[in-house]
Formats: C-alpha cells, sequence, structure tokens
C-alpha cells in the first residue's frame, strides 16, 4: 500500500449535549433548543449529520453516572452513550463516534463487548473516550461506600484499557474462512483466550466479536491530574482537555508528548483536541456581543455557587459565609475532581478571595478566543494549530444557531486554506484521524516474520 | 381515555441471530445468509423491517458472554444486544425492541440505565429479556471462580429487576415542566433517590434519565426451573420459553399464571411466548421435505456430540466410549442449565440410552409442528393459540427464504381471521401486548387518592 501524505489538517470533533452544561444551565432557555434535547435521538442525529456534512472527524458524548438536582440539564437527563452512537451510527456514514465511559464502575468484559458492538455496526467508526469518573458521590450507585481514590482510580483504569484492548484481539482478522466447500466456519487456532489475571481483574475470554474494519476502537482520555496524563500519554490515541491560552497548549502537548515517548510511543501518534466555545458573528464586534448576550442569558450567581459544590464532592455551600475568606474545603475533593478543586482553592488564597468573589468570578464572561468573524475564527484557530497548541477542535455544540454558521461560514475558509478535508479520504476513524492500524497482538505478519528472520541473521553475523 | 377492547390476537415475535444456532450450527452453509449475518447490522436491519411491515409485535435478540471453539457461529460472533436494538430503533419506527441481558454479570445501574436510554430512543418500544446465565463459564470473564448457584442466580436476579424498577421511577412523568418564563427546568420533588440496600446491591440513585412513553421497558423472562418460574410468574409481562406439545403448552401456562396469581398479578398480564420453526410449503408434503433437507443440511453427529457438553459446563464428551452408558454427569450441570441437563440424563436413564444414542436422538430430526402448506401453518398456530397453549410465537429467522414466505403468506391468513393486527394501533410495545401502563410509584394519581379515600371510608364504615 501507498498512501500520498496528506498535510496535516485540522482534526474536529463535535461535543453534542443538546442542553446546556456545567457552567452554562441555562442555555435551555434557548428557544431554538427543544428542552428535552438532551433525550431527543432527532435531535442529535441532525446534528450529527450536520457535523458529518462538514466533514468533522467525530462527534463527542460526555456522560456521567450521578446528579443531584443542582445537576445541570442535560446531566439530569442523558441518554447513556454507547446506545445513544449506535443510533447514530446507522444513521450517518462516515463520520466517528466517541463515547465517554468510565473505568471505574464498569466490567471490561461488558464494556470492551460494547465499543466493540459499536465498532462493527459503524464498520470501523467507536471510539472510548476514558475517565474514571469526578463525582464521588457516583459509588452510591454501585454497591460501594466511598469512590476509588486517585491512584486506584487511576491503576484501574490501565488495567481495564489493558484488557480491553487485549479482549479486542480474540480473533486474527482472518479467523473466520466461512469456507462453504471444507464447512470450516471458524479456524479455532486464530481465536484467543486472554487469561488476564491483575489486580482487579480476572478475565478468561474469548471475547465473542471479530475485530472491525479499524482493528480496535480509538482510546481518547480526559482527566488532567499527574496520573490522568500519564494513563494519556501511555495509551490514548486522542486527549479531551481545556486549553486556554497558546502557551498552556503548548505546554500541555508537550508534556503529554514526552509521556508517550517515555513509555516507547510514536509521540505524533496522541492528539490533543481540547473543547472550543465558538461563536460567529457578522463582526468581531457583533460576535462579541453575541457572546455577552449568551452569557447573560445563562449567568446566575445561585447556580454557579451550587455548581461550584460539584468538584468537593457536590458539596453545598449555601450556608456560608458569603463575604469570609473562601473556607478550607480541599479535603472534600480527595476522591472527587481533586485537580479542579486545587486550581479554586489555589486562585482563592493566592488573591485572598471570599467564597463570593470566587462565585463572581466564576459567574463572569470567561471570552472564549474563539469568538469574532468568520475569518478572524478561522484565522485563530490556524494561529493557535500552527503554534502547536492543539491537533484540534472539540466544538461544543451548544448553540444549534452558532453551530450552523460555524460550519457554513467557518469551515470553508479552512478548507480552503487546506486546513479541513473537504472530503473524507478513508471510512474509519482512525484513518480520519491519520492512525496506524493496530496489528492483530496474535498474528504474525509477513513483515514481523520477516523482522525476525533480519534479527536472527544479525545476530548469527554477531 | 376510553379503549374499544381489541379481540384476543395472537403476539408474533422474531428472534433474529443472523446465522443458525444451537442444533442448526451449519445454517450458515444456506448461501442466502451472508456468512457474517450475525455482526451484519444490514442484515438485522432488513429482517426487523420486514417483521414490522409484517405487524410484528417485537424483535428478539438472544444473548451469551462465553463462548468455546465449539459454539454455534452466531455465539462465536455476535452485536451486543443493546447497541444492536439502539441502531434498529432509529431503523423502524413500530416494532418492539427485546433484549437478553443477564442479572448476574450487570451492575443494575448501568443495565437499567441502557434499557431507559434504548427505550427513549425508540420512543417506549424497548424491553428485557431477564436471564441469569447458563455457561457456567461466563464466571471467568468477569473477575469469578464459579458461576452463581441456582438459588443465589435467581435471588440476584429478582433483586435485579426491583432495583431497575425502582431507578425507572426515579422522575414522576411530569418532572420537568421546563417552563422557559419561571426558568424552572425541572421539579426538584419529583425526583426521587431509591436508597435500595439489598442483599447484592447497595443503589443510593437517582437514574439519570427520564421516563418513557410507555412508562417503563418491558420484562421478559427465560429460564424454565421452578426458581425461573417464580422469577417469571413475579415479574415477567411475557416469558420466553419452549413448547413441544398443547398439553405441554396448556400446563406450562397454567403454572406460571398461578405464580403470577399467587403473588397478587392479574394473570393475563404475563404472555407466552415459545420459540417456534416455522417451515412453509406449496404442500404439506412440500413442507416436510423442506424442512427434512434443511435438517440434513444441518445436522452432524460431531457438532451434536460437542453441543452435548453445553448445559454440563460445556463437557468434552468426545473421549468417552459411545457405546457405553451415557455417563454419570449430571453434577457438571450444577451452576449451568441443569434443568436442561437433568431432562437429558433422565430420558437417558428411562431407556438405558448409550451416549450415542443420546446423540443421534437430538441429532435425529425433531418435526416442528409448525410446518405445512400456508394454511396449514395458519391452522395450526390458530388450534394452538385457541387451546391456550400460548399467547403469541417468537419465530426463528434463521432461513431468510422461509420468514418472507412466512410473512407473505400465512400472515395475511390470520389477518384475514381477525387474529392479527393489520395496523399498529399503538406506538409502544405494552400498547402491542395489551399490557396497563405502569403508574410511577411516587405519584401520587387522582385514581390513588380516590382509593385511599376510599380505603378510609372503608375502614370508617367498620
Ligand atoms: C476535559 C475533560 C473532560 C472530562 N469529561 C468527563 C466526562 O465526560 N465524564 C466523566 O465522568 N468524567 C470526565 N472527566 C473527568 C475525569 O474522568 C476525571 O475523573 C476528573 O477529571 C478527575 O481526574 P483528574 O484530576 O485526573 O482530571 C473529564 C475531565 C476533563 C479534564
Ligand atoms: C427459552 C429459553 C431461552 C433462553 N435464552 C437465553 C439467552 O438468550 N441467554 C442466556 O444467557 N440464557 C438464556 N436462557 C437461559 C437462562 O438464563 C437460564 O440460565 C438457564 O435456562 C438455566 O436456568 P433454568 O434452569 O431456570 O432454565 C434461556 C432459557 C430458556 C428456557
Amino acid at each position: 500500500m501507498t498512501h500520498e501524505r496528506t498535510p496535516r489538517q485540522i482534526k474536529f470533533g463535535a461535543i453534542l449535549t443538546g442542553t446546556g452544561g456545567p457552567g452554562d444551565q441555562l442555555r435551555w432557555l434557548d428557544p431554538e433548543i427543544p428542552g428535552d434535547a438532551s433525550v431527543d435521538i432527532d435531535w442529535y442525529i441532525e446534528y450529527a449529520r450536520l457535523a458529518e456534512e462538514a466533514k468533522f472527524d467525530l462527534v463527542f458524548i460526555v456522560d456521567s453516572q450521578f446528579i443531584t438536582p443542582h445537576s445541570p440539564p442535560h446531566y439530569l437527563n442523558r441518554l447513556e452513550p454507547l446506545t445513544l452512537l449506535s443510533a447514530l451510527a446507522v444513521s450517518t456514514s462516515r463520520i466517528g463516534l466517541v463515547g465517554t465511559a468510565t473505568t471505574s464502575y464498569n466490567s471490561p468484559y461488558n464494556l470492551a463487548r460494547r465499543f466493540a458492538s459499536l465498532d462493527l455496526i459503524s464498520r470501523g467508526r467507536a471510539g472510548w473516550n476514558v475517565v474514571t469518573s469526578g463525582d464521588a458521590g457516583t459509588a452510591g450507585n454501585y454497591s460501594r461506600d466511598e469512590h476509588f481514590d486517585y491512584p486506584t482510580r487511576y491503576r484501574r483504569a490501565a488495567e481495564h484499557i489493558e484488557v480491553s484492548q487485549g479482549l479486542w484481539d480474540s480473533y486474527e482478522d482472518d479467523a473466520f474462512p466461512r469456507d462453504r466447500e471444507t464447512k470450516v466456519f471458524l479456524d479455532p487456532a486464530k481465536l484467543h483466550e486472554l487469561n488476564h489475571d491483575g489486580e482487579f481483574f480476572q478475565v478468561v475470554g474469548p471475547l465473542n466479536i471479530q475485530r472491525s474494519p479499524q482493528g480496535q476502537p480509538v482510546i481518547f482520555q480526559a482527566g488532567d491530574s499527574n496520573d490522568g496524563r500519564d494513563l494519556g500519554g501511555r495509551y490514548a490515541d486522542g486527549i479531551f482537555t481545556f486549553t486556554p491560552s497558546i502557551a498552556d497548549g503548548q505546554a500541555f502537548a508537550a508534556d503529554i508528548r514526552s509521556r508517550a515517548a517515555a513509555v516507547g510511543r510514536n509521540p505524533d501518534h496522541v492528539l490533543i483536541l481540547p473543547g472550543a466555545r465558538i461563536v460567529v458573528g457578522d463582526t468581531d464586534d457583533d460576535a462579541r456581543e453575541i457572546e455577552r448576550a449568551q452569557h447573560e442569558l445563562s449567568n446566575s450567581f445561585e447556580i454557579t455557587l451550587a455548581e461550584l459544590g460539584r468538584p468537593f464532592g457536590w458539596h453545598d455551600f449555601s450556608g456560608y459565609d458569603l463575604d469570609a475568606p473562601f473556607p478550607d474545603v480541599l479535603h472534600l475533593a480527595e476522591h472527587s475532581f481533586r485537580t479542579q478543586a486545587e486550581a479554586i482553592v489555589a486562585a482563592a488564597r493566592k488573591d485572598d478571595l471570599t467564597l463570593r468573589q470566587v462565585v463572581e468570578r466564576r459567574a463572569a464572561l470567561h471570552p472564549s478566543p474563539f469568538v469574532g468573524s468568520a475569518k478572524t475564527v478561522a484565522d485563530t484557530i490556524q494561529e493557535w494549530f500552527e503554534a502547536g497548541a492543539f491537533d484540534g477542535l472539540n466544538v461544543f455544540v451548544s448553540h444549534p444557531a452558532q453551530f450552523r454558521r460555524f460550519v457554513a461560514e467557518v469551515i470553508p475558509i479552512l478548507q480552503e486554506r487546506g486546513l479541513h478535508r473537504s472530503e473524507y479520504e478513508g471510512t474509519t476513524l482512525r484513518e480520519h484521524l491519520g492512525l496506524p492500524f493496530p496489528a492483530n497482538r496474535y498474528t504474525v505478519s509477513a513483515t514481523r516474520v520477516e523482522q525476525t528472520a533480519n534479527a536472527a541473521s544479525l545476530s548469527t553475523a554477531h
């Protein structure tokens, strides 16, 4: 196979949530958004198809398994990612389908199987966003008193991925001759037990499903702590994160790539896709005004106060003196979103903030860098991309009208500049992302046999 | 709401497996069946749509999570039922979607959530076929040395269903005002924690998804032991079983209905749908000849010998003396398909059979009662139905050409006789099956208030 090498292009994901997310809880007030969008499969199909028309690499589904009455609308009431993506698989034909699933509260056989099934249903377009769950309360839905602590969560995540990837290789690619003359359906020598016996899981295998056209589902990772970055560097093909500035993006990319290189991986095979809020206006001023109006609609001191509790295990801050110094609550984040909680506390301590000030700062408009006329937005994306701040963007589809403008106005500019594809070249998510096909670990390929022969002749020469 | 009561009609399910199942392992030799049908979503979509055109009540997906090289083709390589059904949900509009899932190796929060998600994606057409897993080896894929014993399996199943049904009521039907004027998305008083604390599961809840148009997914049950029948009588809306004769069917129905009545349920709300192999020919003789040819193609002593091991924990019978009496192996079935194993051993002991004879009997053609000209098949189905042997049939779609004949030739006769619908009257699976809408347990309905008032006035009268 010879490939003409495509120039490096920006990857695009579309984060579909239906109704607004954290920090954007009142988004459903927008009359353009159906109140039940987060559970309306037609809403997801419509925007997945729009993203596919714009030749996006993937749609991205976030997830959680714990709610309180204070949770944002699309947390309160959401479709389970894999059933959702499976419905999208047969409603689209090319776009990648990435779903979030936690390693803390799934068994590897079941989860690996569901992703493999999605991968076959979509004919090679599945991806798994590996998370460890940040809400400590999730434990209560799974017969546990307490959420796993950080080291345990991330050791479990690593083992979960290893088991999944092992199970995904249960069948070699040519395991099924299905030869009607010899009546041979399966070549049993190409069916493999895993016999995994680890710290968290014992899994004999094999998995009862063949590999897809992309070999194995693509792995994404989300979680920014040191342990989380290690996991991403070691296993992930793509990282979901947030990147507030070019410098932050460069530092994050360098860090992740060095972790990948340290474990012997090709660092170019880890793509970084931060989430992005994009606002397109007729002019830059018009766009800033739209952003301001969006923020005004969605902003509420009370909701921000309630949401502030989340990284601290949904701690209730409503009883505190708003004008006293930010309280000493970091220990509450031990099993929760500790990285986020540490950042909040550090900022509060640094500037001696009161609780009210912390909430006000969070509730204030944090302008997105990707706001402006279509040309400005395209320029900014190009600048950040070329500076190495990211490999692509995971675009929040929280304002349908805005997403349509991005697709209609910004995407064509990027296509014109050769920074985004005008047609899909491949059929699988791996191909879209420029990732290599993962050879089955049990298959002795021609190349491998050759390498072995070379190694043998080398050792003879010595 | 007033309903005109439809005369009692036969329910129809279509069991979609792609390639042939147990006792029918060589079915894939049929050139009409794609060798990869069991993982080809287009195959499933095609036959689900055909079943929907014929106004079937539901499609039915069986399942397992353990294979050996001797497993039948569609066990070796199959799509996971809920991802599969979700793809069917958006490829059909009316037909019910019933998926098999085991209570032994799932956690209730995850499984209840996936069925609820399918139920919303399909707008009220989901059903769960509850099984406890018969293959003892399944345990090895879930970090367990041994499969649960019978009493444990069925106690766990009962608790799993109770938790699921509890979680499915997390939101009352009117929990989301989504009122843009008052900015009220959720009425928190209509969101309920379950706080389940049982023998196998502790689940706080609530589930993060609203109820569907049918309130809750429909419950099917499969498993014929005494414990299995108890579970079905107590919880199931539908039972999947096998019914070799009218008398057997009547006895089974009477048994299940008395178990339902014993726990205070309306016995008419448990529908019995045995699996059925249907063969339609130009004449009765032609059909018998088709059945014989099908059997000849699919029949093999070696495969039957290997499959015989399954109820005994995939015991390997190949080393035994074929002409010695059937060996003493019942203890091997303790954690496996014990009910099946007991029937095999009892028959062997009764007639003093050798291993070879047991295999030969199993490999012999067991004529289906539903074989003949279209009129004969329609007559037989009507006769069994009117005799109370079943409420409907779960038709194996293992011969595509045969399924098309059934739909084209037999269904119209039954429609003509008023025994099968010509149009769907409702939109949900519950409506197709004539099952009542399950009121949310937390909702104080007008009727319930009235009943309480009556009860109060009665107790005053005393
Ligand atoms: C950009 C980003 C997106 C995330 N998305 C999810 C998600 O959809 N579901 C989830 O359970 N956790 C999500 N997480 C949380 C991680 O799983 C993790 O539990 C949490 O971030 C705490 O770990 P950390 O300190 O390593 O970040 C996300 C984290 C980040 C940084
Ligand atoms: C008609 C029928 C269909 C069944 N289908 C399945 C199935 O698809 N998947 C599964 O794991 N078990 C299935 N079972 C097995 C049951 O879950 C159960 O484990 C097994 O039958 C042993 O229990 P029992 O002795 O109560 O029948 C089925 C059983 C019957 C009788």
